[in-house]
């Protein structure tokens, strides 16, 4: 059960001028359910991507990056879930560009405007025959007010799609965001079997938007970890389709880019939360605060330290204050020179640590009390300096195990 | 269920001229189980460690460290299981100085000459009051014959004791080394709520001893895994009571240092894969072997993501040859320019990665067949280049969350 996540209202996904969305049930691992998604873009759009930094990039990722760096203007995604294409040499490569040939066809364009995207088993040859079956009826079924289909479509084993929209005024311009993400398991450092989508009607030019990509995931996508595993796949890419009245953003200098900036960083941080909310048998949603570190890279290890040792995430599914695994992995974080004494830590917003030791103030009967909610706040403060940074996560419970051992079964 | 472990037979584990081990019931956190430890040396005896690198070393650790630094010679050693004097702060620095100061009076040597361990739940003070009230016990029944019980006194959650001894031919001398651990969670990558002990009557110089004690550890402790999480407690004691007959090992190039580094490793460890082979909730002993790696440390990396993925490990638990798991947690060590098509993968001696994709001649039932043992070799070769190395670690089953989440209920 995901932890106080429930699907988008359809009607709260805000249509994006210049962006169509189709989907269809290709059966590529299971029958009777989405697994096939394709966005139309319009002319003029630009579009920039993150990828996975593992070195096993899926045949879609390496052909992805490919397309955005010959800079042919994109105007189709293909998504398909149940299959990763990953681990497939030669024949997945050629699997992945045939995908964008069969697009390319169907919509008009060059296969090198289309971008290809895969979740799912890896190793396992890509069904191209039901990919190809099931086209037509993704193109049938393209339109502007399908995005809550399309957040269904490329479900693995998330519990619930995950969408959201924003809107944010750029002088005399409203323009919109909208996005979808699908998550769950192998998640982080640099994203996961994470794929998600952002689009806006904003006008920004294609250096802007490249910078923009990575500075939204690393506000978002990159602060989201469910076990510490990355995937082969992780694919971020955000779409502006200039649609809006208004001026293009074009350069970095703009003073709408940082409103633009952090309308977008709101979606795509409710997205990775929804994630984390939606980890493999989470049933609590972790937020851990890092301050007065010496630098956010300390701070960031500081979090994820946490945020992913195993022995903190089954005390945070039995609702136990154990202080001890927290220092445990504060420690291990292999901070140069850490005055240990000048830690201080608190939980759900009990000080629980005060210069390196239990505080004085501290009952156990409160620690216990602020573990009960399914929404737990870990707040250190180093005592370092003034980096911060902010990781969410969830607790490993019973189910993380059942999920990832009975997953091919 | 421990994999494949038993306690060792009480008569296998070799007296060591010089070594003499008490034990009794102090009730530190259960009654009626032994849970203090005492070792008392003969005059003459050299002694080194290595210790945890968390951040948060326990009080114990610490004054280990102090006395050790400080030179006088090592009579006696304390070790307590069920609290780890850690995040104590100044009074647990007090508690560890006073148990030097008792065993000190007890058996007539400097406090200074005494080293104390702990091991247990972090961040509550030590009950000094009944180790006070235990300490005459431990004295009275000290003998050399003991390491079976000593091995049981260290105990947390380990399920059986852990022990093991051998002999190595030095010129006319046929030294013994008999060494005692403990284990379970936590461990890693430089050792874990891990105590060891290891013990010869072999004669070796102190400067000598102290070089020793690392390589041992690197090439046994340090090479055993179960979460990736690391203790604030972890120690390893190298004692050369001196009393064999034999001149002293006085500098690195003696051509019996070898064959005494080999019988030393040799208990070491099997030891360290006593560790796992307990370690919590462990169905199945996992050997990982990387070779073919451009160092040394790459290959360490690539081994320790392997045997730290949570999604490797469920799906080991699971007896699931999920092929992709293994190349995500390869492809996620960040190895530089890594060509993963040289990537050759043999599961329990199966191929089934060749040229960095599933080999041609791999059939999923051979891969089922191979995960069925309770003892699995996962063989990586990177095709990079000629430096290797082997990591030990279990899987990750219901039970380690379920002993994980109740450990304080």
């Amino acid at each position: 059960m995901p932890v106080n996540l429930t699907a988008p209202d359809p009607d709260s996904l805000l249509a994006i001028d210049g962006v169509e969305l189709g989907f269809a049930e290709a059966g590529i691992r299971k029958a009777g359910r989405r697994d096939l998604m394709l966005v139309r873009l319009a002319s003029g759009a630009q579009v920039a991507g993150v990828f996975t930094r593992n070195s096993f990039a899926a045949a879609p990722v390496q052909v992805c990056r490919e397309h955005l760096a010959a800079g042919a203007s994109v105007r189709a995604l293909l998504v398909n879930a149940g299959n990763a294409n990953c681990g497939t040499g030669a024949p997945g490569l050629a699997d992945a560009r045939r995908s964008c040939e069969l697009v390319a066809a169907a919509i008009g364009c060059g296969a090198s405007q289309v971008l290809p995207f895969s979740t799912g088993v890896i190793l396992e040859p890509l069904p191209m025959a039901k990919i190809e079956a099931a086209l037509p009826q993704c193109v049938a079924s393209l339109g502007a007010a399908n995005w809550a289909q399309a957040a269904s479509a490329i479900m693995t084993t998330d519990t619930v799609p995950k969408g959201g929209s924003t809107t944010v005024k750029l002088d005399a311009a409203t323009v919109r965001i909208t996005g979808i993400a699908k998550g769950v398991g192998m998640l982080q450092p640099n994203m996961a079997t994470m794929l998600a989508y952002l689009a806006t009607d904003a006008a920004v030019a294609a250096p802007v938007l490249q910078a923009l990509v990575r500075r939204v995931a690393d506000r978002s996508f990159n602060r989201v970890t469910v076990d510490g595993d990355t995937s082969t796949n992780d694919s971020f890419v955000l779409i502006a389709t200039g649609r809006a009245a208004m001026v293009p953003i074009a350069d970095d200098a703009d003073p709408r880019l940082p409103l633009l900036e952090a309308a977008l960083v709101d979606v795509a941080a409710r997205l990775a939360q929804a994630i984390a909310r939606d980890g493999e048998g989470a049933t609590k949603f972790i937020t851990v605060d890092v301050r007065g570190a010496a630098s956010e890279d300390e701070a960031l290890r500081v979090a994820r330290g946490v945020a992913n040792s195993p022995l903190v995430k089954t005390a945070l599914f039995a609702s136990d204050p154990n202080l001890g695994r927290l220092l445990m992995a504060i420690g291990n974080a292999g901070i140069a020179d850490f005055d240990t004494s000048r830690l201080q830590l608190r939980l759900g917003g009990v000080t629980v640590i005060e210069n390196g030791g239990r505080a004085a103030s501290y009952r156990e009967e409160d620690g216990a009390r602020v573990m009960q909610p399914a929404e737990i706040t870990i707040d250190i403060d180093l005592g370092r300096g003034s980096a911060k940074t902010t990781v969410w996560t969830c607790d490993f419970s019973y189910d993380y195990v059942k999920i990832n051992a009975e997953y091919r079964t």
